[in-house]
């Protein structure tokens, strides 16, 4: 049923997308664009995409299926630009970190019968360095791909089936779908997902100051050590985005790590140190 | 050189040690001993070592060689005890976390010509679940094992050449060995180790409670999730120890992370957040 896809961003994500497509068998046209021509051509040498777009616009026109890959603000400024020039016929989607504010541009600017579908997605996989040469069939395998669609949506019969047929590629790249409000999509990712991140940034940080100077001492701290620091390695290009459009539930869970912390630390010596212990082990339990 | 060799303590370490000896070609003797027989009979069947002590003191006189791969309060309570017993054509060495007071214990009870001789080691090596069925002959292999010995220590030539036959036997488990002061020792792993751990057992408590009745959202997170959180499951009975005998260090360690988040958090929406990233990407650079 679809035929006709547009990659916007044939970064990490975008490629992964594109080669996870054909590696699941599907049979039509794939074009991309991308801000740096270089990135393009990698997903093309790659087979991620079978043509460049000169003009993201116009290949958003000539596709059934937008795929937004840009950092949140980019695809904010996609979102306002496509929206005039899209119809009943198109979905967009997209792969943002944050939903809130994506989602409601979508709800104010997509989802009439007389205009073109948007479906707010965001895939729970990634690495922490970017770029198409890094672009992975597999990405997506196993992990959780993210919705925050508006229940209120009234579209077109032509794109609620693009919806569905998305839907559809979604797992058909290995990924599990999960519904949920964009609201409680930002607070749950706060957790599980922007906590562990701005974590690793700050203690990767500390102990480039702390023993950085010192290259024998970083290998001391072994596999625990390069685990713990990996997404370190994470571009401030993306998570800046994340840092503004998340804000709050992201300062409130720093807040409360802060607070964990230094209770555990106030416990190095006392029996509730044994409580965290049992408390974190849960976590893990498998 | 070294014939004979008791491994007083059965668990991830010894058995490990006992296996990689062994795929070194080591062909003496290795008689282990475990606080419950269990641990020992699996060390026994899986080839680690190749009898089972009865009574580990009576063990250690009879062997050239002692390891102590024991919880550290455990290492000080088997050093006093062998201390009287053994002599000058013997050698304790062991795995300990901290070093600091196994070092002084080292220096205060063995280490003079008519008495056996104390080396202190650490390798950082480990895995977050303890037991010998763990137990991995490849566990060293490019990993650094610590030494924190005593440069006043008054060797019997017998014993000196104990410890340079351990040496070479840890350089042939794989491992590269670096020799560190003891306080010094303990201010590094604070940093690289203890710091890691603490964080790593606070966030999965944390999250624990925050999403811990949720397992389909504890997938969300993915990879970078349960990387940063599978020291949780780190036992309590190992770190106990180690949060006692390093209290000063990781104290003044875990401070400075809370004031790093604190700092990161409060710099979420500035350009300091650049900053931020920049400095932690450093620390990952190849």
């Amino acid at each position: 049923m679809i035929e006709r896809i547009a990659i916007l961003g044939t970064g990490l994500l975008g490629t992964s997308v594109g080669l996870a497509l054909r590696a699941a068998d599907f049979q039509g046209s794939i074009v991309g664009w991308n801000r740096s021509p270089e990135g393009a051509q990698e997903a093309l040498s790659m087979g991620a995409i079978n043509s460049i777009a000169a003009d993201p616009l116009e290949a958003a026109r000539a596709s059934q299926v937008v795929l937004l890959a840009v950092p949140i603000y980019a695809t904010l400024d996609f979102m306002d630009k496509l929206a005039p020039i899209l119809g009943p016929h198109h979905l967009v989607t997209d792969v943002g970190s944050t939903k809130r504010i994506i989602s409601e541009a979508g709800t104010r600017l997509y989802n009439t019968p007389d205009r073109a579908a948007f479906l707010p997605g965001h895939p729970m996989a990634g690495k922490e360095r970017g770029g198409a040469s890094l672009g992975d069939a597999n990405l997506f395998r196993g992990a959780v791909w993210l919705f925050t669609d508006d229940p209120h949506a009234q579209r077109s019969p032509q794109s609620a089936a693009l919806v569905k047929g998305w839907r559809e590629c979604v797992s058909a790249m290995g990924a599990k779908t999960l519904d949920l409000d964009p609201a409680r999509h930002d607070e749950l990712v706060a957790w599980v997902s922007h906590l562990p991140q701005f974590l690793a940034t700050a203690l990767s940080a500390l102990l480039e100051e702390r023993v950085g100077d010192a290259p024998e001492l970083k290998d001391v701290g072994g596999r625990a050590l390069r685990e713990m620091t990996r997404l370190g390695a994470s571009p401030f290009s993306m998570w800046r985005d994340i840092a503004y459009t998340n804000t709050e539930a992201v300062d409130h869970a720093l807040q409360a790590l802060e607070q964990r912390i230094a209770h555990l630390r106030e416990n190095l010596r006392t029996p509730e140190l044994r409580d965290e212990f049992e408390q974190a082990n849960r976590f893990r339990r498998e």
